[in-house]
């Protein structure tokens, strides 16, 4: 295990800064990792993700089971190779998304089985099978374990059920992992909003040993403010030498307050999400740029950044886009949004490092949360 | 007059290959445009048309003319800077789309008053009006007079009502465009598919003077033969010093065909259109991505080719992406489509310039049409 290296800089309070380094290469931490769903950062070509910024990408395991199929993907040599991305790729283990999309799905200790929201047809996931199609067929460099992540709110009896069959699911998907080079396994935290719960899932998972360790089951509906208080505790149980990745989020505000907990890494589908529905993320905070009062307005939405979506557009000519429902519109909003929560990294980072993170994040606070 | 110095390099029968000379950068002749309807080439950034190798873009008077309309362009700086694209710009005279798009619209020797197709809002066009948006508010660097083009069949009559009325608006809209340092005025011949009215449209144009010539009137639906039976004796009845152009033409064989017979210019929507709804130009013809057959076909589109999107993706990558109805997919075979178009004019220019065009014409037709 401790397949990758994870060397941390530089701390300021719980909040840290380092690298993971990978065989595909370094993840400088705190990472966000832009969500490539179906083998694509939906709008954007590999050239522009890099461009932006990214060390990491994400891929769902759930949308690439359906389409194209782990075996095609094998056989047309990974999904590094079939997206034409070079760096490291983590997958989730499909779980989550089994829950929220798909029609019909049966669970039990075994495994979970599930139909298609695409054609209706049958697949099963299991802590084998999930491991088996991110680290042998899609080629994952970083594999996460099948686990069961509850709805919120949860009842304590119904979290505890999940956590401990994820639990369970966990130790079988590291035996199913085994050693391999060049490749990490995380596990995954749960437990709800209940404290002991997650104190139990951290005993549990770290008995078992894993590469990273993630929290799951946050940012699913129940605000910024019961995610803080989750993750005032849930990081700290975690091994402080092993990185810690709250998935699926979030707001920029979300990110900067979980670093300031301890976390190391973060996934979501919001830059791009909302830059195909005409939105922007920036320093002060989301704009829309439909509005009526860009239609003239000369400026770019960062002249600073070194993203041409960023810098070299009008918010002008983006509202034009946005009006018109060009295809470009939705290309250059997400692609200024991904090098925007890039660049948000990249600040954390060094305030991190140069010791002076607790003033930056209050001036961050003060001027986007307003 | 005869503002953009043409210099043909070299000839093959009555094709010819050189550069149109334009304050803001060279057009190498035969020239593909591609359309950049509504102040985008749908999909592309403008960074990724130049690399795809295109000299210079069109813009349509009448999608600019609704939307962000022409006043608020003129106050934004004018297309080139709203859009990002420092290259040459043609813009159409608008009457085309007002005709084809339009809800409502009533022609009389004064100007077509129309409705807008997107909100109903009344708009005027005139020749003087036409000149003024295209030169003086989107600042175009290569202005077309506004004409009447009829649909296909017209009977003889009809057809000539339609090309006298543009030959005066020509007249109109030379007075109105005066002397310009920097831009240059198009005529565009008229007069069906009937060579006397082609005759005819052509004298009184040459006799009013324009920096170049346009063959407005066809790929209206009179098919391929018809098209090349009205090139047989059209291009030759403009002058031979100044450039020719091929208005909204067209399929790859339409466009070697046209050049064989003296046109030098050429736009079209169709490699983008093409793009968007999955369909991909070879050298082979056309190829229909979401075919299963490319489901697990490695080679990219062009291997040889210099465009990432041609050179870059598997044609089972770009498939997956057309089946999944990801917009990266809309991007890629845009791109592809361009750069495709633009690597079969620097061919068509090569061929002619070297001596061998009648023996590459061969070679095409027998490849791509079968």
């Amino acid at each position: 295990m401790a397949e990758f290296p994870f060397l941390i800089d530089a701390t300021s309070g719980a909040a840290r800064t380092g690298v993971l380094r990978t065989p595909r290469g370094d993840i400088r931490t705190p990472a966000f990792m832009p969500v490539g769903t179906a083998g694509t950062v939906k709008t954007l070509t590999t050239g522009q993700v890099k461009a932006a910024g990214a060390d990491i990408i994400l891929g769902n395991t759930y949308h690439l089971m359906l389409r194209p199929t782990p075996e095609r993907l094998a056989r047309l040599g990974g999904l590094h190779k079939f997206m034409g991305w070079d760096g490291p790729i983590l997958t989730d283990s499909g779980g989550f998304q089994v829950m929220s999309l798909s029609k019909i799905r049966r669970i039990n200790e075994e495994a979970v089985t599930f139909q298609s929201h695409i054609d209706g047809s049958r697949h099963l996931l299991s802590p084998e099978r999930s491991i088996e199609i991110q680290a042998d067929l899609i080629g994952a460099d970083i594999v996460m374990q099948l686990d069961e992540c509850v709805s919120w709110p949860a009842e304590e009896a119904r979290a505890a059920e999940a956590m401990r069959l994820s639990a369970r699911w966990a130790a079988r998907c590291k035996t199913a992992f085994g050693d391999r080079d060049g490749q990490a396994l995380f596990g995954i935290q749960q437990g709800s909003t209940i404290e002991a719960l997650r104190k139990e899932s951290s005993d549990r998972l770290t008995e078992t040993g894993f590469d990273g360790y993630a929290i799951g089951g946050l940012a699913v509906g129940e605000g910024h403010e019961a995610m803080c208080a989750v993750l005032d505790y849930a990081p700290a149980m975690l091994p402080p030498d092993r990185p810690r990745y709250l998935m699926g989020v979030g707001k920029p505000i979300d990110i900067v307050e979980a670093v300031a907990r301890g976390v190391d890494m973060f996934d979501c589908v919001l830059p791009t999400r909302s830059g195909r529905h005409g939105q922007a993320w920036t320093w002060d905070g989301p704009i829309t740029l439909k509005s009526a009062r860009f239609a003239e307005d000369e400026s770019p939405l960062d002249p600073d950044s070194d993203c041409p979506a960023s810098r070299d557009y009008s918010k002008a000519y983006l509202h034009h886009l946005v009006k018109a429902e060009e295809i470009l519109g939705q290309v250059l909003l997400s692609w200024h949004n991904i090098a925007f929560y890039q660049a948000l990294m990249a600040q954390i980072r060094a305030a991190i490092a140069e010791g002076r993170f607790e003033a930056w994040r209050a001036a961050f606070k003060a001027r986007a949360v307003s």
